[in-house]
């Protein structure tokens, strides 16, 4: 299996040279095209998708796993659709991020410039193959895709559009490889390929994720946990309160910007927290004593509630004293991906918002904003919870390193 | 040793917290009085470097270590002047990375945050002791050192004055620790901290720089190999030429930026490669066929030695046919630290330029420039070779890491 990831690597390395310098309306062309192959072949990736579908249901997988590996001619069209939409965002590969003047005469700039070649490992959702490939060649980089077993073959068929487009646009078609075999020695393999892989990034469950970070050799962007806080400060305004709550909660329960742990403080949380109740009904409350006393809907939590990411219509409550208790307790038991503070007045949302060490924190807005999509970042590959090159959403601009360009006229060091 | 890495970090957490949200002022102040304490303790710190080197004299150690690890009065007041030097830099905290203002009403600030706790390795040098803990107060961090067990007396001795300008700030003096043992299990246990420790960064020889590339757990910046290419061009001007290939060879063989390899094209080696011998008669010249054709003075090389990097007063030199091959021998051979072209076309400088795909790349200088200082930066805590996070000088802006702030007035996600 090395000798596989030898040879992709080898192949990715080289495309990724000729990506790497490629002009910005080449690689546009190229997910113009590609987004055209997808619409054209949309019957072929349909037929492939029954493929993996059927042998999916046949292992017994669960309904919201069938749905999530599942692709309708619609959901072939919006994949379609992400891809040009990718084409349209700004270059992020030759920003200028800094220039300095030296008073010897040389001229420095620091320029945005391509990471190299990325390994993505991804489960179910096919369409993460074209938006990842979309994302890669777009920044000028050369992905080696690893879908899950499940996804193989709906993902070789969108593979296949991605790499017409790239040969369209006079592109190295091996810009976009997928890893074709379902042996499990493959990811292994690439987590350890330092030689040819500058970034691997998983999306996925909690399994693969924990897998990567244990085995990987190459650099990472991955995403652990999504154990967010809402917390509701004295200074509250009770409707926006409600309001937000329901939705960081409740619009989506999957994802990783959901809130998981409600804070309370005990000034009003005798009457916010029966309004709380009354607006989300469909959601269980699981508090400590004090939520329990308020509001007998509230049931006990024990003490892993509140380092839980429920992903479900489950919610933890928790009754501080005060700003001071909420910021301990929210620094105790956050994952530090995203934490929010509801309040109307400005100097507890500043303690808040800069003593909270996550990679967003927000004031008066629902967790669920945190996405590359709502920051305006036009998509993104994954969001890392990690500090190092990329936190938050992973987006075009995550995708490259930088170099810097020095310009003399002779000089020497002295 | 896990048990003390454990402590040491939950310490340097603790202080990190309270760092990362204390005024610019206040680190300020922590590293002027920590430059004065260094200048009063001046004597108990040249007592604590005599001990060190009559230990490593003892021990044999060559000339050149022995100078490395030795402190004179005058390098003690370089200490301090350095600590101070770096308390007047610009405050790399809290810089407005980017803003987003969103059609839905939400603005987001993309904010430099300290990155937490930073481990640093190093070997002979006690400055570093000093130095890393500077540029850590400076950018909030927190951080754990590990010296060698060489300079661990001088090390001790200047993390105490570190510390006593810290605690004259009324800033904890836990942010500046140091792992008081020579017991080497304490590298593996501080490369494993991931619980704790957010980054490491090793300053030293191969050795420990691959040990810490094969063992860490946690986030690394590190610097492998500077296998450096000045590249003399056709429409090179040979006066330039000459002057900096001494200089990038010669000024200091020992530094990372030093030129390992010349490589020059056929059509003005026979003009430029004996001027260049000429001017360099310390330096020993390694070349191919064709370059032993030209100069008597230059010795065969073997194949290794255009992957080697010397940091002596060698020069490994290749001739080739042109810009295209130059480009494609140094992809091959350089370690992406480093390269310079020598020319005075605009056109050949910006294909070198754009497709050598190293951290710096440079037009008519030497290349012993490659430092955060000459860059301007003010100082560096190392070089990183990777492409993550942190390329080139790692300096006070690397040293932070940045979190996204969300403001709004109650919006909920659609």
């Amino acid at each position: 299996m090395d000798a596989l990831l030898d040879q992709l690597g080898l192949q990715a390395r080289k495309a990724a040279r000729t990506l790497a310098t490629a002009s910005e309306a080449q690689r546009n062309q190229a997910l113009i095209a590609a987004a055209a192959r997808i619409g054209e072949h949309t019957e072929a990736i349909l037929a492939a998708n029954a493929e993996d579908m059927d042998a999916a249901r046949q292992a017994g997988k669960p309904a919201a796993y069938l749905d999530r590996l599942k692709l309708t001619p619609e959901r072939v069209a919006a994949i379609k659709d992400a891809v040009a939409a990718i084409g349209a965002l700004p270059d992020p590969v030759g920003r200028v991020l800094a220039h300095i003047d030296r008073p010897n005469g040389l001229k420095i700039d620091r320029i945005a410039v391509p990471l190299g070649v990325i390994g993505m490992i991804f489960e179910a959702r096919p369409n993460v193959a074209a938006d990842a490939s979309a994302l890669c060649i777009k920044s000028g980089n050369a992905v080696i895709l690893r879908a899950g077993s499940d996804s193989l073959a709906s993902s070789r068929a969108l593979v296949n559009a991605m790499r017409e487009g790239l040969a369209a646009a006079g592109l190295p078609e091996d810009a976009v490889q997928l890893i074709d075999t379902t042996d499990r020695a493959a990811v292994q393999a690439l987590l350890q390929c330092t030689a040819h892989v500058d970034l691997v990034i998983p999306r996925g469950g909690r399994g693969l994720v924990e897998l990567v970070r244990d085995q990987a050799r190459v650099p990472t962007l991955l995403h652990l946990d999504g154990n967010c806080h809402t917390y509701i400060h004295a200074a509250a305004d009770i409707g926006k309160a409600v309001a937000i709550v329901r939705n960081a909660k409740l619009r989506r329960t999957g994802i990783c910007g959901a809130t998981e742990s409600l804070v309370v403080d005990r000034s009003v949380a005798q009457s916010v927290l029966p309004q709380i109740l009354d607006a989300m009904p469909e959601c269980e409350f699981r508090g400590d004593a004090l939520a329990c006393g308020i509001d007998a809907r509230v049931r006990p939590a024990i003490d892993a509630d509140f380092d839980t990411e429920y992903l479900d219509a489950i919610l933890s409550v928790k009754i501080v004293e005060g700003l001071e208790s909420a910021i301990d307790w929210v620094c105790t038991h956050s994952s530090a991906h995203t934490d929010a503070i509801i309040t109307e007045d400005e100097i507890a949302a500043h303690a808040f918002l800069t003593r909270i060490d996550s990679a967003i924190v927000m004031h008066n807005a629902s967790t669920q904003f945190a996405d590359g999509g709502e920051f305006g970042m036009g998509a993104e590959i994954g969001i890392a919870t990690g500090k190092m090159h990329a936190r938050g959403p992973v987006g075009l601009e995550q995708l490259t390193s930088f170099k810097y360009v020095v310009r003399g006229e002779g000089q020497t060091r002295a």
